[in-house]
C-alpha cells in the first residue's frame, strides 16, 4: 500500500492540538499501512468553540481537501464542520470525528452518553445527533465547563471528565461514553478505566472508519 | 503489536465461505498490525438463512469466543447471530457485521439501501434494524430471492445484484448500498463500479471496526 | 371448542415457578373455552436471567413447540426467549409475554414503566422494546436489584416493589406498570393497589391475547 | 364470574351493524366468563365517515359509559370516538376497536397494513397511529373507496378487499392486515385465507383485551 | 383588506378571558390588515380542564366556524378542541393554539418547555404532541397545579411560573418555553425577562399563522 | 409600530430574485406594521445550489445581520444557509425560510410534500428536516430537475411544477406542499389551484413568523 495515505485535518491553528492528536494516532500508522498525516488549519480560530467558529473554517477545509492528495479525509473537530462541502470537493471518503465517535460507540454499547466541553455546544450537538439519526440511542450529553484551552489544566480537566463521566454513566444510564472534543483524547485511557466502561476518542473512530475504507479499496491480494 | 489477534468466526460450517472471507481481508493484514484470523464454526450448518440457522449457532459462537484468545471478535454473519451472548462471555470488543455494515454505510452515504438474500430474511433484517435504531436513515432493503450456495452462480448473482442495486438506488433513493450477505463480498467493487455508488462489505466493515478498537488500546508511544 | 389448548411454555426448569404462573392463569380456563396449559422446560436453566441463559433455551422451545400440540402458544419469560423461531416451526400463533405485557399497557396507560429484576437487565430490555418500537411511549425501566430466586422473599420483594414502582409512576410519569418478570404475578393486584395504577402481568396479557386468537378462530355460532 | 359483563358499543345507531358485530362476536361468550353485551347508540348516525361523526357520539358515549354498569367498555368504531372521555367517566378499562387491532398485529406480524373505507379517513388515521407511537411498523394503509352502507354489497366489497388487500401486503410489505372498519367483520377470515396472513378483525382484538383485563381482576381461584 | 378578518374563537364561556385575550392580541390589528376580532363561546364551560370540557365544545365551536364569516379562524384553547372537525366546515384555515405555539417554538429554539396547568393535562398533552410528530424536541413538561380560575391570583400564579419555568430550562434543557393555556398570556413578557429565553404565548402564534395565512392569498400588488 | 422592520436577505446576488421575492411580500408590508425590506447579499453567488454555495455565504449573512438593524431577520434562500452563526451574533429572532416553510405546513396539513429544484438537493434537504425533527410527516420530496435560473422559463417550469405537484399529491399521499425555492413564489397560487391543496411559499411563511415575532413584543396598546 505504498503511497496511500490518510490526513487528518486539524480545522483550528492550533500545532500543538495537532501535535497531541497525532500522538493519540500513532498507533494507528502501521508498516505497510496507509500513512496517517494530520495537517493544522493554519487559517483556523485557535479552538473551534461557537457556530462562527464552525463557519469560518468549512471552505478553508474544503479547500484543504481540494488540494491535498489523499486517499481518505478525516475533519478532526466534534462538530465536524464543512464536512458536507468536503464531501462536494472530492470523490474521496470524508470521515467526520463526531459522526463517527458517536458510530463507533452504538457498535460498542447500547445507550451513549457524550462529554461537552461548554454548555452551549450541546444544542448544536443534539440537533446533529438528531440529523445524523441516532438520538434514539442517546443517553445524555454533558459539559465539564471548560473551554477548549482549558483543557490543559489537568486537574481540573481530569476531575470534571469523572464527575461528568459518571453523571453520564450512573445516572443517566450511558453503557459507553464519547469524548466531544479532539482534544479529550489524552484523557480516554484513564477515563476508561476509571468508568469502566469504555470510552470512544472520536478521532481514533475516524480514523479506524478512514483505515477501513482505504483497506477495502486496496487489491485483494499482496 | 506483536501477538495482538482479531479472530473472525464465520458462523456457518462452510469452509469455501471461510476462505473466501478470508481473501476479502487479505488488505487488512498488515504488518505490524494485528493477525486478522478466519475461524470456521465446524457444527454449524451450511448457512444461516432462516432463524433455526440463528439460534442454532449462539452458544456455538460462545462457545468460540469464551475459548480463543483474541483481542477483538468479529461474527461474520448478517444476522449478527450471538452478538449479545459472545459479549457475556469476554471483556474484549466483539463485533456483529451487519451493525458494522450498516454502522459504517452511515458515515458514507445518507440513505441506505440493503441487498438480502431471500424476502424472507426482510422481517428479521428490520425488526434488527429498528434495534439498532437506524430506521430514520433507511431507504430500502430488497431481495436477491437467491439460496447463500446460489452465490457461487457468477452470472445469476450478477444480474440479480445489479437489478435491486439499481432499484434501491433509482427507484427508494439509497445512495449507499450495503451487502446483506458475507457471502456477497466477492462482487463488491464491481458492483460500486456499476452504481456510482458506495459499496459496503459488512465482514470488512467490521473488521475495520476490530482494528480501531485494537489499535486504540496500543500503547500510545512510538 | 372441545379440544382448543393454549400451552404456556415455562422456559426455566424451575416447577415451583411454573405452579404458581398456572395459578395466576386459573381465571382464564373458562368452561367452553380453551385448555390453558403450563408446561416446564425440564432442559432449562432454574432462572433466565442473562444473555446466556436465553440463548440456552431458544431451541429447546422450538423443540416443545413444534412437538406439542396447540392452537396458540405463550412464551412465558420476559426476555420473550426463542419468540421468532418458535413462529417458525408451528403455523399457530405464538405470543412473547414481554411483548403482551408491553402491548396491552398500551391500551390501558398513555406511557408505561417497566419494573426489571436486575439492572443488567434492562440494556436488554430497551433494545428489545426498540425493536418492538414503542419506546416513544416509555416513561421509564427500574429495577429491583434481586435475583429471581428472590422473589421468594415476600417482604424485601414488596418493599422494592413498591419503591420502584412509586419511583416509575411518581418520579418517571408513568401512568402504568408492567412488571418485568413473569415471577412477580403474585404481587401484581397489591401493587396495583397501592400505586392507584393498572398494573399489568405479561403473562396474563400473553394468555389473553393468544385466548382472543383463539376464539378469534372458532367457528362463529354455537 | 357471574354477573361479569363486557359492554360493547357501537357508535352509530345502524342496529344491523351492531347484530352483525354480536354474530362475529359470538365465540368471545364463554360459560362462566363474562357476558359480551352489544348496545347501539341509538342517538349516532347512521355510520361514522367524517369527523363531525366522531365529534357528534363522544359525549353520548361517555352517557352510555358512564350510565351503563359493566367491568370493561368496548367503543366499538375504527375512530375510536370519545376514547379518553370515557375513560375519564369510569374507572373500569375503556378500549377502543383502532387501538387493540393495531397493538393485537404487532403481536402477531412484523409490519402491518390497513384497510380504511375511503381516502379521507387515512388522515385522521395517519395521526391515530402517531398519537399511539405505532408508526414504526406500519407498511401502508389504503382506502376500499367505500362508503360503511356499501359493504353491504358482497360483490363489489370482496372485490376490493382482496384487491387493497394484495396492494399492502405484495406491494407495501405488510405481513399482517388490519381491518380498518369494524362493518368488515364477516370478510375477516376469508380475507385471511386468500392472502395467506393473519387478518385482524378490531372488535374481536379489543373484546379479547377486554377480557384478559376483566379475567385478571378475577379472583385467583375457583 | 378591508373586509378581511382573522375569528379567534375562545372556546370557554368566560368573557373576562375572551377580554384579556383579545388586548393581548391589539398589537395584531394593523391600519389596513384583517380585522382580529375575538367570540366567546358562550355555550361553553367556564373553563376547559378535562376531556369531557373538550369534547362538549368541539360541536359549538364547529358550528361557530361553520356560521361565522372569516378568512381564517383560531381555536384559542391549548387542547386544540375541534380542530379536525372545524377545518371540516369550512375551506379557511383553521389553527390550534397549541399546534401553533409548539411550532413557533421549534422556528424559535432548539427544545422546548411546556407549562402546564394542572398534572393530569399532561398526557393529554403529550399525545397530542406525539400526533404532531414534534416529541424529538420535548425537553420536557410541568405544571403550575393549578386551576385556570386560579390565573387570576397573580402572587401565586407568578411564584409559579417562575419555578416552573426555571425546572424546563435549567433542569430539563429547554431553552424555550410555551405557555400551555391561553390563560397565561399575561404573564408572558415578564417570564420572558426573568428566564432569559423566548417565552411562546400559543394565541400570538396562532394569529400570526393566521395572519400569514390571509396575508399570503392577498392581492399581489396594492 | 414606527420604525420597526423585518428584513429579509436574499443569500444570493441576483437582484432579480430579491425584486420578486420583495413582490411576493408586498401583501406583508401593512400600515402601521413592521417595514419589510429586502436586501440582496451582493457577495454571494448567483444561486446557492451546492453545499459550497450554502458553506460561501453564511459568514456574509452573519455580518449582514450583524451590521443591520432589524427588529427580526429572514434569511431568505430554502437551505437555511449561516441560520445558526446569524443567530449567534443578534439577539433579535432570526428565521429560515425552510424551517419556516415547513412548519406551516405543520399547521396546514397532515403530511407534506416538497419540491425541490434539483435531485441533488434532496438528501441535503432530508438530513435537514430530520435535524429539524420532522420527517415523522414528509410524505416524500422530488426534484423539478431545473437550475434556479430556469425557473425564468415559465413553460417548462410550469409544466414540471404540477406533474412534480401531482407526483407527491396523488402518489406519496401529501395533502399540503412546500415550495422547495423562493424563486417558485409566484407560481404559488396557480399550483395551489391546479392541486387543490395549499402550496406554501417558504419565504412569505418566514415573513409570517417573523411578524408574529415583532408583533408580540409590541406594546400591548395602542
Amino acid at each position: 500500500m505504498s503511497g496511500k495515505r490518510i490526513l487528518v485535518i486539524n480545522p483550528n491553528s492550533n500545532a500543538d492540538v495537532t501535535a497531541s492528536m497525532s500522538e493519540a494516532l500513532e498507533p494507528f500508522r502501521l508498516p505497510g499501512g496507509p500513512a496517517v498525516d494530520c495537517l493544522t488549519n493554519r487559517h483556523g480560530p485557535l479552538g473551534v468553540e461557537s457556530q462562527r467558529d464552525v463557519e469560518s473554517v468549512t471552505l478553508q477545509l474544503a479547500g484543504l481537501v481540494g488540494s491535498e492528495v489523499a486517499d481518505a479525509f478525516v475533519i478532526a473537530c466534534y462538530s465536524d464542520p464543512g464536512l458536507h462541502v468536503c464531501r462536494e470537493v472530492t470523490t474521496e471518503p470524508v470521515f467526520g470525528i463526531a459522526e463517527c465517535g458517536l458510530l463507533q460507540a452504538l457498535a460498542r454499547g447500547d445507550r451513549f452518553g457524550v462529554i461537552a466541553m461548554m454548555d452551549r455546544s450541546i444544542p448544536r450537538h443534539l440537533r446533529y445527533m438528531r440529523q445524523l439519526g441516532v438520538t434514539g440511542r442517546l443517553a445524555g450529553e454533558a459539559a465539564l465547563g471548560l473551554r477548549v484551552h482549558e483543557l490543559a489544566d489537568e486537574e481540573r480537566s481530569w476531575t470534571r471528565l469523572v464527575e461528568v463521566g459518571r453523571e453520564l454513566t450512573e445516572d443517566a444510564g450511558a453503557d459507553i461514553v464519547v469524548l466531544g472534543c479532539a482534544g479529550m483524547a489524552r484523557y480516554r485511557k484513564r477515563l476508561q478505566a476509571v468508568l469502566e466502561r469504555p470510552v470512544i476518542d472520536p478521532t481514533q473512530a475516524a480514523v479506524g472508519m478512514a483505515l477501513c475504507a482505504v483497506l477495502s479499496e486496496a487489491p485483494a491480494s499482496i
